[in-house]
């Protein structure tokens, strides 16, 4: 069997099986830009979280719950799970239930830096790891035409915040980020790359 | 005809047409992400700058040279070029020539803060216009077994600096940029629409 690109590039780390617990093509995506094969997973928890909990803190306790809503045998595999929060002020902003909510949360991000934050999950059999990322975002001041331009031709509903980077709101309305790209579309790459590393050296070596 | 969307967003702009002089087939993309269509054209145009030019000015002088070796009619029209330069400390990195080139760049990258300098020109038959903008890239300590994984796999060898990061080593080895990601890519995309629009509305309106 031809060994997975993860394993060229660290040939000192014994080989382990990745699935991922996402329903989301941008985070397949992204793991794929790491060169990394996972078996999705489905897991099926719901996203409440305890109402003291620091805003912050809420991606990461989210992609531990997710974690631990998995039952499967993780025997010689690592199971990634995650989730990503858009932080407004002293707000969570959720993906949006319609046109009028989606323009509303744009209206509110108009002008302004806001936090991406992405929680990540690594458990194996054996262990259990977790870690988050945070990118600061900062979008110039959108005209209502730009708004309705975005929302009606991208219908951005299934995105936390109301918008996707990789998209024309991306392109044309953000001035600038200051951290990880690939965290605002869905996971922090490059830290994941590292703690994956760090993960498999610890639990399986 | 229909309006390109460029002009259903900016309804108050009277529609010019678009030209690129660029052979990116990264910079045709990231003006689709913008969603203005542009006719490619192409410009013969040496990279030469003088010697005593600061080199944050470099990328600047040479996206308005490629400019102004373009002779044909911009009545109607407006003519994009850019130049992206990438500096490390006191050097400009080009596009590596060969494998070993390439990893010299990386080793060179490797574990430390670089920027990333793109320079824009506009041109219309009655005026002219150019900016530029930066972005700070950081890349984490590089194994040789990454730098070679990367070089052998991703060929770099049209990318100013010796790597693309839309590719693996972006997602694995970027620990984080400051400012807009496209500019890393080839073109400062927020920037770009914006100084779009103001130069529509100053010579054509």
């Amino acid at each position: 069997m031809q060994m997975t690109a993860f394993f060229q590039v660290n040939p000192e780390l014994p080989e382990v099986d990745f699935l991922l617990g996402s329903k989301s093509p941008r985070r397949r995506e992204l793991l794929s830009m790491l060169d990394i094969d996972a078996e999705i997973v489905h897991i099926g928890a719901d996203e409440e979280f305890p109402s003291d909990l620091t805003l912050r803190d809420v991606a990461q306790y989210l992609a531990e719950k997710k974690s631990n809503a998995y039952g499967g045998d993780l025997t010689g595999k690592i199971l990634i799970t995650s989730d990503t929060t858009v932080l407004l002020e002293d707000q969570i902003l959720n993906k949006p239930q319609d046109m009028n909510e989606a323009k509303a949360m744009l209206r509110e991000l108009s002008g302004k830096n806001h936090f991406v934050n992405t929680g990540v999950c690594l458990r194996t059999a054996s262990g259990i790891s977790s870690f988050s990322d945070l990118t600061i975002v900062t979008f110039k001041e959108l005209s209502e035409s730009e708004i309705d331009y975005y929302v009606n031709t991208y219908k951005p509903f299934d995105k936390a915040g109301g918008y996707g980077i990789q998209e024309w709101i991306g392109a044309a309305g953000v001035v600038g980020i200051e951290g990880c790209y690939y965290n605002v579309m869905g996971l922090p790459t490059q830290k994941l790359y590292s703690e994956l590393c760090d993960f498999i050296r610890r639990y399986f070596q």
